[in-house]
């Protein structure tokens, strides 16, 4: 979702280097292990954070694990770092830049998670090759991710799940996890649910929230 | 749908032993050349055809197709069947027996579509494998389909589909289409979806009816 530009995020962005990597130049790796305290823990990524009441929840309640919200937006990101800042969560990174590049902003076998809430679903045919759930990003997640690496994904469009599905199938990809009504699943599952600022919106009006955890199958075979 | 019993139907459905099979004996194989004009014709599979407007529907518009409606309540059955003699439909034959020796019915290879719709969702945990898209079921209609065979799948139950789309991911089979929607989706798939009775009626109430069409993989690999 496009959010309308505030000049204090871009200043509070600017100001923050150690916590926001800006415009990575994908020529060049990252040196993640000096951006946390202890780079051996689990890594989870979340792809298009928004404003991060997710990631930034997900990193107040895991500790013991790291966190990266990937954010496009200047605007977003210092919604994110602004919340970073105030909870002192020194086991999130954020970064600004685009989610094609993922790839060459991570290592091999880097990641745990990768996160993918409410993204836009790009609904017209021709646009299918922007969709985070296309091949083509999920070879990336697939180089990035350990080899018995989760996706985890939620939407509320109907027309980006049934894609998704087949997408994530057609790929090879296993299922771990289906909801199409995600809210109105058992506790013990929704004690695990972390809402997203927009989930928790669009889900008061009882319209349903779509959601599927999926592995990549073990690397080459 | 459990029906009331109606006397008339177990009459017609006893007059009429060259249109019903009714509980044949597993362990001997059923004549079915002798039971078509063409049995080289595409072979397609109702699974639990209920009233059978969904398969009379087809048998009527696809006169060069064989179709099977496999029911196990008499009274469905002798709806059908009514349904059959009225319409004169000589590509259709009924078959009142259990979905689950579905695989002692026909030949390996032999059919080129099944159709689940709007299966009994057996809701409770210990009830899974009664579910007809449970994996021994799936084992049962890999056996029965011929290597690019075809199951489609329609449903209302929201918990039904979540299970199915991972169970027929999990046995390794290959989506062709989803949906989270069906009676939304664009003209041109809409013009090939026929409805049941069941769909009719709760889909006029504006609940989401879902949609699965899969593949198994080459057998033997």
């Amino acid at each position: 979702m496009r959010l309308r530009n505030k000049p204090w995020a871009v200043k509070l962005v600017n100001e923050h280097p150690e916590s926001v990597i800006q415009d990575p130049n994908p020529e060049v790796k990252i040196d993640w292990e000096s951006r946390f305290e202890d780079f051996s823990r689990p890594l989870e990524i979340e792809v298009g954070s928004g404003k991060g009441k997710f990631i930034t929840t997900l990193a107040e309640r895991y500790p013991e694990k790291n966190f990266i919200a990937l954010e496009l937006q200047t605007t977003a990101a210092g919604i994110i770092l602004r919340t970073k800042l105030e909870k002192n969560l020194t086991n999130l990174q954020i970064m600004r830049a685009d989610a094609a590049d993922i790839d060459s902003f991570f290592a091999e076998n880097s990641a745990d998670k990768i996160y993918l809430n409410f993204s836009d679903p790009w609904p017209k045919s021709r646009h299918e090759k922007r969709r985070l759930t296309y091949k083509s990003f999920l070879a990336k997640y697939q180089y990035v991710l350990k080899d018995i690496g989760h996706l985890e994904f939620k939407t509320d469009n109907s027309g980006l799940f049934a894609y998704s599905l087949q997408s994530l199938n057609n790929y090879g990809m296993n299922f771990d996890f289906v909801s199409v009504d995600l809210h109105h699943e058992a506790n013990e599952i929704l004690d695990h649910n972390i809402e997203t600022e927009y989930e928790h919106k669009f889900a008061s009006k009882d319209n349903p929230i779509y959601a599927l955890h999926a592995t990549f199958k073990t690397k080459n075979l």
